[in-house]
């Protein structure tokens, strides 16, 4: 088959994926741009319109966990199996920066950082984790491995989706319904929505003012899920203490935005998990050698829900 | 019995402790200065010479889990059986602060944060947990906790006391002979060693110049491990790429001291697992009831070893 790889890498990257992807798959036939002949598409932030004009197209295996970007390009081919990425390491690297975050937040790291700053010597309260009261919101892949492993260190974890979810040590809810209860409970939010037209905006003025007073917020999933200037408000009034944000609207975050400096954000680089190629690209291969086999293709995305 | 309660809290502390200790043993008769009669002394950084004088002492027992302090009191009855916390739930702190130094480091958080004060956006490496090597040094309750944490993690934890100890899922050697190897293959390396005659200045510049190239140190165990002109010279010349420092040879850290400004270097305030005076005051409890019924006292300080 032909495969064409179509990413935003630089080109040292580049030629190390598609080495890895030779080793991987031998008989397949790789190409850089499209020659109308292929068959797969491989992606990693495509340039917009990189994968019209291609009639035999059978699979986009995409290299990024989140599909929103790839759906919001109009020239996206309709009829064709779009697979995301979905990684073992890439989950467990969001769990690791989830945990850090709440131990953070918990055990009161940023606010001793800042009393180094200054110069300032002063214990804080330490609670016991069980005494922490954490929500995921999202509970896919990643938000299901980040309950997990916060439940296992003795958080008190609670987690929400908009469909009904089961989660092994974790109190689950859906809908609208059960959110309002559990963003007034919870001490820590975590964001690991997808973005969809319905969850777009989803931190706005109203849903922030049901958080509880002085509660944090950790948003991993996408930036426009935030409403800025409604963060912006609600941490100046307290009812939100921290933000930790590693996803923005516009990335790089540009440099005259007020997160950069604000004392109560802690400004992330979308580094909460990237991808790890190694790993990833073993996932993408078992795409498409399932797609050679006829096997069932893994990972599609509902394009009508939008993950 | 009566109960010696010496202590360096403020006087709503004290209050607040003694009501603890009230409820938990409602016959024992509870004094906060010496009046000669006085069976057991629960202490907290007592002041120097608080325990002269008192012929029917059975029993110190000391809120905090290092006995070094204690130990340079001249004036420590000799005969008297000298007990230590030992409470899973300052474990627990313990533990949760070294996975945060380790997440931190491993996923470059700290670098993340000196990047937000300089408006930088850029992506660093992320390696997997099971490439990062970490070192604990000591292996007591607090070190176990930690190294079994941290393995639970996906780390490769190795473990180092001065004599023999296993740990499940931990690679462990003791004494002079194992320590070099696991020094220069480590990361991270922990210090949770107890502070003895022997341990005195264990970070010198000879220990130091064992470390892997770029390795980090976390210092959770006493200031007095650690010689800092020699931990400086260690940072200026790379050879330690960072330290995250818990604890100092004067405490508060003076004002002046170049730790606090350093940009290698990440300072709290004795803050990694302050002692919780709910469950505290239950181990300490139990050892006093032990006393009363004849049954064996635990967590006692040897104190040829010193701890």
């Amino acid at each position: 088959m032909s495969v064409l790889v179509a990413t935003d890498f630089d080109a040292d990257e580049q030629a190390g994926f598609i080495d890895l992807l030779r080793g991987l798959l031998p008989h397949e036939r790789f190409v850089q741009s499209s020659d109308g002949e292929v068959d797969v598409a491989i992606v990693a932030n495509p340039p917009e319109g990189a994968l019209q004009g291609l009639p035999g197209l059978k699979l986009i295996q995409s290299m990024w966990a989140g599909a929103d970007r790839l759906l919001r390009d109009p020239t996206l081919p309709k009829d064709v199996p779009l697979a995301r990425m979905v990684d073992p390491a890439m989950n467990r690297a969001m769990a690791e920066t989830a945990l850090w975050a709440v131990l953070s937040l918990h055990r009161r790291f940023f606010d001793y950082a800042a009393q180094q700053r200054a110069t300032r010597w002063q214990l804080l309260p330490q609670p016991r984790a069980d005494e922490v009261s954490v929500l995921v919101l999202g509970l896919g892949e990643m938000g299901r491995t980040a309950a997990m492993t916060l439940a296992s260190h003795g958080y008190h974890v609670s987690g929400w989706s908009t469909r009904e979810t089961n989660v092994d040590g974790v109190r689950t809810a859906h809908g609208e319904a059960g959110l309002a209860t559990l963003l007034a409970a919870a001490d820590i939010v975590i964001n690991l929505l997808p973005l969809t037209p319905a969850t777009q905006g989803f931190f706005d003025a109203s849903r922030l003012a049901r958080l509880k007073p002085g509660a944090s917020l950790v948003n991993l999933a996408r930036g426009a899920h935030v409403v800025d200037a409604d963060l912006l408000a609600a941490l100046a009034s307290g009812r939100v203490s921290h933000a930790v944000l590693d996803v923005f609207r516009t990335e790089p975050l540009p440099a005259d935005h007020p997160y950069w400096h604000h004392p109560a954000v802690t400004v992330l680089p979308h580094a909460a998990a990237q991808t790890d190629l190694r790993s990833a690209t073993a996932a993408a291969v078992a795409n498409v050698r399932a797609l050679r086999e006829g096997r069932p293709l893994a990972n599609l995305v509902d394009r009508q829900r939008g993950y």
